[in-house]
């Protein structure tokens, strides 16, 4: 079955596999042992470590292994923030990083550290100079991913990198959505991975420190992988992720292309077939196998089962697909519209013909999930006799709240205001996302007796 | 050849090969995802937790996977601290434990905890009053490992739990060593292990926190794992963990018996064949497959390139063997000789005719060792003149100081003194080792311009 959801983990490349294989056999003891097993499993690692060095285009002593890429990131993170203490104790990061980015954030703050959120425009993408002007006298550390994991999006990495420099500020770039299809462009400090994203196998990320970078690790002193990563090497997992990159990055220029038309045909595609639709992110600037687009008047995780019912996997930013039934921060920082959110990433060596399928399918299927909900099918009518409305949605999760609000928006008359009660996160999102689909005007949130009240005024 | 240092890490069990292989195909994806592959995922996961729950002795919703057991002993003293903070911020250790309670110990006391290490016996186990000793009003946490991982001495696991549950202070036992044998006995209210030390892969630990005990998790927020192991899931290696786990534990019983033997076997011809040789550890309440043996005279480095070259794969808690050049922190904490340490653990299946081997090969590298360094071979002489004597071995790296101090005892009366002086970490145990093994007066140690004067009596 097409699984499209490579952001997420991709299946073991079979280079990974090969070098994992070789490595429990050669690889299984100890690296800091003095015997002959001992010295075979230190020369794998420092092989691999030399692979991925220069993968990352960095020096190998300059690289450790840790467990995941959301350890590297939190290892990064609180190793800069506290080798800079004495610069100050302000943190700046875009508002569409990673969640263990944001958690490192939040956990600074929780410390007494400061952060600033540097906001993206509608793309997705953040303002260099904006990014710039985040930056103050006791900055200690800023992040920005090389690019997003929900939309694709491209950062401004060189731009921003350089303000950094002037400005005196290491500059961490979670490359973890990236590093596979090439190396990050110069500028960087500090500098995190993950090698299942890149065909690699789970439990293997990557930290590159620049010389001169002020790095002191945090948490209990380890004697392994020059203090950043503690407990003992995962060294067939090593092996394998180093491996894997140097084969992927060989075929990625080409399968770039090839993805990339393929994404475009998705854009393009999902734009015409599918009504009501708002595809979201970069259309250039962006990752070559990534789109993420949200459909109104649909129920994300009905989406989603309906989608893996005709053997197509892919995942959501949509609240209900989420945990903790909030929608993505990535497209709330975006402003785009949430419900009925598909996001689309195609593994390397995807099938054009899976796409073509995937493609001819999904007017259907979303016809038909709207259908379900009773979401109103045609443009409203010709402006109703109400001078104004209030729509009660409390209790009712997205996309009821928007769907509630489309159903009555033509019995106004122009001018007049629709004003939706609900208490479902995702309505702070998206009635405003849908007046901007509708070309109707969003006129704010006011508190009320349980969840918020949303105004909306009929423009045509 | 020979592997004989499966404390360090074992070759990976057919089974867990077998698992892992396995679930790289089949557990690849992100178990927290709604697709079929998702759903895989997680149902491995499940199962997996199930079984090592089984094996631990706990509820599955108790368990978390980590990335090592060095990872699990950090976030586990971590959360727990951190959860009793209201109690007080003592910590206590036994000190014996592996660096990663140590180094959680050390971090804590950075942050403005206290600790109290409790000290163990010649055999390396503590003594539960005295343990109970250490529990204060403010003790938060109680940590003691079930094995030691040097010299394999158990440790009175269920009286210290008895003693701490009357205190009212949870206990947090390192069961890295002996997960694979057995069970840990009732009472603990944290455990940690680590995979790779039963046959299981690297980049697997395990956290089991029971219900009831206050745990609050530090560090950035995680979503996996129940907030208490951040990163996506190492999930075929927690597969090949999981069941390799159940296949050791099917056979540890005959296969203890077997090597309990085999260690009885090393533990008397090395103490036979072998002249001034301390055999360290409890000789009856101990694992099943260690023992560690010091040899007076030996540099612990030459030796283990003696035996590497004849095959033989152990490792050594001498301090030339480390990359810090002092001796092991569990040697040291018993009391017992330093210097020409070897550790031989042997993995399940070892043969027999290898043990033979090695006993047959031991006593002749070790006296060719010591001849090459210019060892003492027989008693001192009958007492000389010299009235005291002070020999320099400044400078001198383990074994020298102790070599000069034997050569030149006999040149003093008995009663008389010999001062050494010396600057190496390692004599600071080795001669009081030296004076235990020899039957003469350890005097006491004296601040020197350089290192430290080490004042021996000569009693016979």
């Amino acid at each position: 079955m097409p699984y499209f959801d490579a952001a997420s983990a991709a299946p073991l490349h079979p280079v990974a596999r090969q070098a994992l294989l070789a490595a429990l056999d050669e690889g299984w003891a100890d690296p800091a042992r003095l015997y002959r097993e001992g010295r075979r499993a230190r020369l794998l690692l420092d092989a691999a470590r030399e692979a991925a060095a220069e993968a990352v285009g960095c020096r190998p002593d300059e690289l450790v292994f840790t467990s995941s890429g959301t350890t590297a990131v939190h290892a990064g993170i609180a190793g800069a923030l506290s080798g800079r203490r004495r610069v100050g104790r302000h943190l700046a990061h875009s508002a569409v990083e990673h969640s263990s980015v944001l958690h490192s954030a939040a956990a600074h703050e929780a410390a007494g550290g400061s952060c600033t959120e540097v906001p993206v425009d509608r793309s997705g993408a953040v303002d260099p100079a904006a990014y710039a002007a985040a930056l103050r006298a006791d900055t200690a550390l800023a992040c920005l991913q090389s690019a997003n994991h929900e939309v694709g999006t491209e950062q401004p990495v060189a731009e921003v990198a350089a303000l950094c420099a002037e400005a005196g500020v290491p500059l961490l770039v979670d490359a973890a959505q990236s590093l596979g299809w090439g190396p990050v462009p110069a500028g960087w400090s500090l500098l995190t991975a993950s090698a299942h994203k890149w065909g690699g196998p789970a439990g293997v990320g990557l930290l590159a420190v620049r010389k001169g970078t002020r790095f002191s690790p945090q948490g209990p002193a380890g004697e392994r992988e020059s203090g950043r990563a503690p407990g003992f090497e995962n060294l067939p997992a090593i092996v394998a992720a180093a491996a894997s990159l140097r084969a992927v990055r060989d075929g990625a220029a080409a399968e770039a292309v090839r993805l990339r038309a393929l994404v475009d045909r998705i854009r393009s595609v999902v734009a015409e077939r599918v009504p009501d639709v708002e595809v979201v992110g970069d259309p250039v600037r962006r990752l070559p196998h990534l789109v993420t687009f949200s459909c109104l008047y649909v129920d994300g995780e009905t989406l989603l089962h309906e989608l893996d019912r005709r053997e197509f996997s892919v995942s959501s930013g949509s609240s209900c697909t989420s945990s903790t039934l909030t929608p993505s921060h990535v497209l709330k920082a975006m402003g785009v519209l949430s419900e009925g959110n598909v996001r689309v990433s195609l593994p390397p060596g995807t099938a054009g013909a899976d796409v073509d399928r995937f493609l001819e399918m999904l007017p259907e299927v979303v016809a038909e999930v709207r259908e379900r909900l009773g979401a109103p099918v045609s443009a409203p009518p010709s402006p109703g006799p109400a001078a104004s409305l209030v729509v009660d949605a409390l209790g009712r999760r997205c996309p009821i709240p928007v769907i509630e609000l489309a159903k009555v928006i033509g019995e106004v008359a122009v001018g007049a205001t629709v004003t939706v009660l609900a208490d479902d996160e995702a309505a702070r999102l998206d009635i405003p996302a849908w007046c901007e689909m509708r070309g109707q005007e969003y006129v704010g949130e006011e508190p009320a007796d349980r969840g918020s009240a949303y105004v909306v005024r009929r423009l045509s």
